[in-house]
């Protein structure tokens, strides 16, 4: 990945050091998808260095070849340099383990959590910043939060095809293994334009913009969709909502105290709190929990910790009645379905041209500069973008136990008939009106 | 490029021995675009290699996973593979040097040659075959030529995913440098399958086969369509086409004779007379053309040897009566029209669907097999080709010399009037209507 | 890394499956060094995969090729198949977080371990294997043990060019993105052979070996001795040795036990102990650590999570009495040197022909076959394996608080002349006599 | 391959549309090689585009981090740019079609008639460089004569780790398809730096530098002296040195006259008669010359296009003075032993550190820069290097007829005893002494 780092600027090497940053080395980019691609083990932190390196190469090309000469002349200023690289390296500082579950059962807020990162006056990120001005880290945050006036410095970050999105898709293609992730970086770089309102692409560069295009739908369709991947955050979600639970109501097991969730389950964290936590927390609290007396902690921990997915299958609009039978029947051979089923969709837009400011985070377009300097929208010069554009992408799935398709030796025949008929409500990984049988 | 080409027949070293596949070292598989990409030299001979170890590839998974019991089980049976492994090896032995232009000039035809050279007892190509039996010649010809019975067998080297064109997108991709042509080769060999009507892909690579799709759609795009080369094969084929009138006309320079070319100048070549032609033959003859008295040809073949392409622009239904103005200039400055303008369109079907067996090469349906066995064609499972399903894609060009924008500094000032008109009628090379100037 | 893992054997599925086995997901294969070479975050579970491939594709070569026809014809026995896959994918199942680390202030054995894990009846491995047969657990921990009566099936997982090192080199090359790891696997499986008393190489293929082992050397070189992943080495091993001391004295800080450890503290840990251990559980305890009321602790557990390695430098024979003087100057500014100094020697041999059956591990020497069927050993026929022959390389080194070259602002005033007397014996990273000063 | 070349000035595009420099894409980088491996039809054009690129890298790095600030302080003077990049690109323009035997047997000389291109007015180069200044011609070709005053410059070009050799290594690794000649060229570049007396290396890319000694190594054991290679090479001469023995001696076939050949045959060839000739004008003379009535020339003519090469047996001084009788043996069956053997040794030294400015061409040490400034030859510093440090390495061949070992089936029964005799004396592609038989 990006063969070597270059890092010229103290204020860059000092960041690094921060206990903030070092600590993004102990939360895997991919979460859960690590357990399916087992390569894919690679860190935020690794990630926010890419997404710096990327950046630190759009400004080169941008000050070498489109320095501005007079202000609002399109061109670029160097002035911006350190800011677009701080926000770079710094943009995912707010991340904690498995964020997107995690935030789902304790309601923290991994973008409000980078801002008081940068801002707070007792992390070392934000006395790093300081030391450049007073006004540096609120400055630095607001590009993450895509408030600062220059628009070319917020869409190197953030938009349709910016640092962020093409530092991971080429770093989780590598680690994933997959062919399917990888464009042309390299030319991508090179045909990068300032303008007035942002960053355009030059039209011979337009097959490589394209190629990335394509790139982001495979990456969604194989690794970030993939149904096992969503299986296992599934029982992370169950999991700490049954810990969660079980605290609530006073159940907890008494010989084991997870100090640092405690300020979790109490809803009383604060910033330090949340920075101790890592992966590797997580998982030395499951290793306790499954020995937990309470058998669905005990079984989730289990499944989580030695990798047994839970099944699923499509469903459609159509279908979508059957769930309530199936999870009967989940239910009768003894599952608590609120632990052990689940329903999740996951759709992606491939590219959308419709550019909405009215939308809380509205995406850009991406505009390709004609030889004559005249701006293009990507779908009205690429036949292969036009055929995608606003078409969502996807499935909506039904989680439910392995056991209920391969009930093992040990289940008890008397459930056998349950088994059976379950099984006719499943065919080629979709759920069907089962036929008369 | 496929790691190493395994050989365990002693008859397919010796038909890559042979005199006649030998020639194909000397043809280059791009023709023209390897003056576009500089790296672009391989041959004909690396890429009929390619297609015998890839079919060697699907034999052996064939045979392995799904070698056929009872005949008409849909399973593979291995007497094929020598037949298939000769078909693959063979399939391009008819190529000439710059096949389709020469073609164009010629009308030779190298698919009636490929027949002749597997079946003209004259060949040692023939020899070698004749040894495995009389009729194998035949049978080896007829899988080239899909009339074979076994439609497994004519599906491994011509259908829509065969092993001749996924080893051109991946050698072309690697020898141009392009990213765009790769695809997970490894993988679409594994989820390829056997069965009672030709070749399926297991639902579980349906990702990898779509990729293939796209990745072949990126090659026509950026590759086999691109603008300059395009224009190198309308100089090469104006350059034969002038050195046949010339001596049509009887007005050949007498002091070199082109010895290898004089049959097809008269129209009565034989086997023998093809076979000793090859890329150097011709370029040969261009280094004498190129001090030809005839101005036309000696202009042509320097502009064809030191590479100096024709200028294109697009136009389209509503910009093609422009054309007839142009030429007009073209002409008035002194060039002529026949030898130095072409128009020349390039489309592409990146999938088709509609399978019509009525097409005298239908192409066939690429078949998507479910976990319960059943089939599926590819656009409706794939949102990604269902979207560009039996949409052409490519554009059509004029052709014109540089000159006429670029006239440089010893261009007689009397024109000077005629390429500023000229030149407002091209703008993001396209052509235009030009505004009133 | 091998594309796709091929599994045809449920037993190698369940094992796989199993808790012990999953538990390799959680422990780094290179510890330490992935602070050093940011996307090497791979686990010891990638690479057991890994050499189960490589194994299997071994073994269908040599059942392919070299089949067995009568006993003791030096070929290829295909029942030994399956021990030998089940041996390559368990060799390193006894792994625990940091191993080498662990092993020298716990005391624990991760090969002993191994072999528990495969015949205690208590693990899932264990009754995985049983299944097959109840003498097949013993069997192949012998395979690991290098006591299997098979030379072939041994050699396979241990000897100087093994599924093992071959696995382990391509993708701690790939992961810590260094090109000079690479070799070429595929060329080296295809000219590997067995013969009665193992497994030799064919003559074609001994500039394959030839770079295998020059590959070899240089990761040692590069990536396994790095200075900084040896110095974070020598911190993790004494923020243990501190933690395990500071129990032993009955100085643990109460308000925090870090139960998982105690039995190692106490020295009388059973496998299951062992088993819930892994990286994420000691950094846990390490973010506790760094609250510690005891510095010493505190300080070296934050230095090894925020990344704050030892400074080293090479020393000699010659230099080595400068080591106390050195540690005396450390101690007056403040540090204590058992925990903030240390020296470490790394020394590998390139390649050893020197087949001693005495040693307790002897090393196999690598065999070359000629094309009449003898042997020479590699060094006979390779000039640069000759060359390298029974050479030792790497260095010792000094560590030392970086404080020490880099003493910061806040460094007392009065120890600075400390301080500028310690840079003197320190030039190009390595100890000298200072001249006079 | 270096992704892109990246052009900025005019000079460089002019130079490349040349064409002198055109005529580079119809040279072959590897010449006979590319028979061996079939991917590696690269050419001369490729090659030099590719100096180049590294050129500018280099010069890029030099500016941006090394620059002149008092003349003789040993920084990068960046008015030498262009001479560089027009010498790099130029630096083998005086190659001819398979220079090295067209220069043995008609006594050519490449790097001469490179000086008479740069400085001779009559050709497109030299009026392209005239543009830049009257001196300008002489001042580049005195780079690559390595005369130029500034040995930054020339080292760039010319030394044991140039541009030149960095591109090749790599660009005969890719083509050729192995993976023994890459080397991290990124880090090269990286740590490269400008000095007084020339360019050295940081000590922290020691290992870097390392590799490509190694990488040079090896293309040499495997890629540069390949045995058929060789023996095609052999070929080669051998029909040069034939057609022009039969012209000298007025035997030629006067039905066909090799044109651009006469003025060679003449010994009064001219720098335009030079430029005509390329690999297909070559092979198109083969073309016809495999129908000579001279039997010699029409046999060596068909080995040589349809790939018959010689087989060869490696002989040391002991088993020299077998050559005499096995010559005898082999013009006992008929072959004509002046065209149907020969005799070939191919040396290496990998790595020279002794700079004897005495020496024609003078090879420079690889210099490696301390962080103290002070330099240290390679082998010094590199454990590798100095093992092979002035260790030629190679092999001497003796070359002879297939047929002497498969006389095949047409053989005359009369001559089986000679044969038999003959195939006493080779075994594991040595010649030996025969045991008694």
């Amino acid at each position: 990945m990006h063969n070597y780092i270059y890092v010229r600027h103290q204020v860059i090497l000092d960041l690094i050091n921060t206990r903030e940053f070092q600590r993004l080395r102990r939360i895997k980019q991919l979460g859960t998808a690590s357990l399916v691609f087992h390569g894919a083990e690679h860190t935020r932190f690794a990630h926010c260095l890419g997404v710096y390196e990327i950046t630190r190469q759009i400004c080169d090309n941008f000050q070498r070849n489109y320095p501005t000469k007079v202000p609002g002349d399109g061109g670029w200023d160097d002035h911006e340099r350190l800011t677009a690289l701080c926000a770079a390296l710094l943009h995912d500082i707010g991340h904690g383990p498995y964020s997107h579950t995690f935030e789902h059962i304790f309601h923290t807020d991994h973008e409000a959590i980078t801002a008081e990162i940068l801002t707070s006056p007792e992390t070392e990120v934000n006395q790093v910043l300081r030391k450049v001005s007073p006004t540096f880290p609120a400055e630095v945050a607001s590009v993450i939060q895509k408030t600062y006036p220059n628009p070319q410095v917020v869409q190197m970050i953030s938009s349709q095809i910016d640092a962020d999105r093409m530092d991971y898709l080429l770093r989780d293609a590598y680690y994933t293994g997959t062919q399917y992730g990888t464009f042309d970086l390299t030319r991508i770089l090179r045909v990068m334009r300032p303008y007035k309102d942002g960053i355009a692409f030059a039209m011979n560069g337009m097959h490589a913009v394209e190629d990335y295009v394509m790139s982001r739908f495979q990456m969604y369709q194989q690794i970030y969709f993939h149904p096992v991947s969503r299986a296992m955050e599934v029982i992370l979600d169950h999991l700490l909502a049954r810990a969660n639970y079980l605290y609530q109501q006073g159940k907890s097991d008494e010989s084991f105290i997870p100090h640092l969730l405690l300020p979790f389950f109490n809803h009383e964290f604060d910033l330090q709190d949340y920075l101790y936590l890592d992966d590797g927390v997580l998982t030395t609290y499951f290793t306790h929990w499954r020995q937990s007396p309470d058998d669905i902690l005990a079984d989730l921990a289990h499944r989580f910790l030695d990798r047994k997915p839970l099944k699923s299958a499509v469903y459609t609009t159509e279908t979508q009645p059957l769930l309530t039978p199936l999870r009967q029947k989940i239910a009768s051979v003894g599952f608590n379905t609120d632990y052990y089923t689940a329903t999740d969709n996951s759709y992606d837009l491939p590219y959308d041209d419709a550019y909405d400011p009215k939308m809380s985070h509205p995406l850009t377009q991406i505009e390709i500069q004609q030889p004559d300097g005249s701006l293009l929208e990507l779908s009205t010069v690429s036949d292969l973008v036009n055929a995608l554009r606003g078409k969502f992408t996807g499935d909506q799935r039904f989680f439910f136990p392995k056991e209920m398709l391969n009930p093992g030796d040990d289940a008890p025949e008397l459930f056998q008939p349950i088994y059976d008929d379950f099984s006719h409500y499943i065919q080629n990984n979709q759920l069907i009106q089962p036929k008369e049988h």
